[in-house]
């Protein structure tokens, strides 16, 4: 692959350039933990709970929280209409959208259709919801962030109303 | 949905149930924060570059760290038998197999075939690579935890003789 021009993977890799100098320091701290593959058909999906979703919502976890790693990863995916309750993050979750029409709102009235490849970035402490748009179902993954053991807290119901809203004003964005 | 039994999703949304005591606690720290979509189209890939990959890889990045996500988040897709050097890194990277066959392997010549669905943790300081199987792409998203504003340290290649040592031991598994 001589031929082509590549750029610098800074982004994904994580800001780090090569740094061929430090290889040998790193060679002396390396760690035998073995990877950890968790295989697909091992996973055991749950349903979103009462008093957090609203309509048919199904969890498939992905990965826990561990102590280098202060997030947790799901795949969530939500039938037509379906929807968080209102809640807020207390260090913020990001969302990856894979399939479907989403619809992500805050308390403020503002409100987003999303689509596959999109990615939403939810700061802490922001009252929010996520949900599927009316006539079709919505998946994204959710990396939510753990603050002192604790990474959502639930509020109240999105009402019929308060989701009608948001998608005038998705639709009108 | 009251007649379907519905178990409290606590591992996606990170562990936390319902708490509405805390409600009104989290009502008075409320953020006006935007929440930042950032749509599909916008995103500009790059390519692996060399002294860091083997062949043709291509990076499109989702997410870079912030001061309450500690870690990116890009999606890397490899062609056949294209793969990354020997590589660290400080705080650890999981990935989440979205298409193809995947190959990931360690310093000590162990290695593994992975596909849709599975899920890898790479602990901090493991010497390892991934890669995509002889035959057949493999595409990732990699979320790389950042330490101290370092999230990999690249070294040496992966040569061909270890390439097909680890597709050996991925096939004996």
């Amino acid at each position: 692959m001589k031929g082509l021009t590549k750029i610098v993977a800074a982004v994904a890799f994580g800001g780090m350039v090569a740094g061929m100098g430090s290889a040998f320091a790193a060679d002396a701290e390396l760690s035998n933990a073995p990877q950890i593959i968790t295989r697909a058909e091992t996973v055991k999906s749950v349903f979103g709970a009462e008093g957090q979703f609203t309509g048919h919502v199904r969890i498939d976890p992905m990965f826990n929280a561990n102590e280098y790693s202060h997030y947790t990863v799901g795949m969530v995916t939500f039938d037509p209409k379906a929807r968080t309750y209102w809640h807020t993050h207390p260090s913020g979750q990001r969302l990856i959208v894979l399939h479907g029409h989403g619809l992500v709102g805050t308390i403020d009235g503002k409100a987003s259709f999303v689509a596959a490849g999109d990615t939403v970035e939810c700061p802490p402490n922001v009252k929010h919801f996520h949900a599927a748009a009316p006539d079709a179902g919505f998946v994204h993954y959710a990396i939510t962030n753990n603050k002192d053991g604790k990474s959502v807290t639930w509020l109240e119901e999105v009402s019929d109303e308060q989701y009608n809203n948001a998608v005038k004003a998705a639709t009108a964005e």
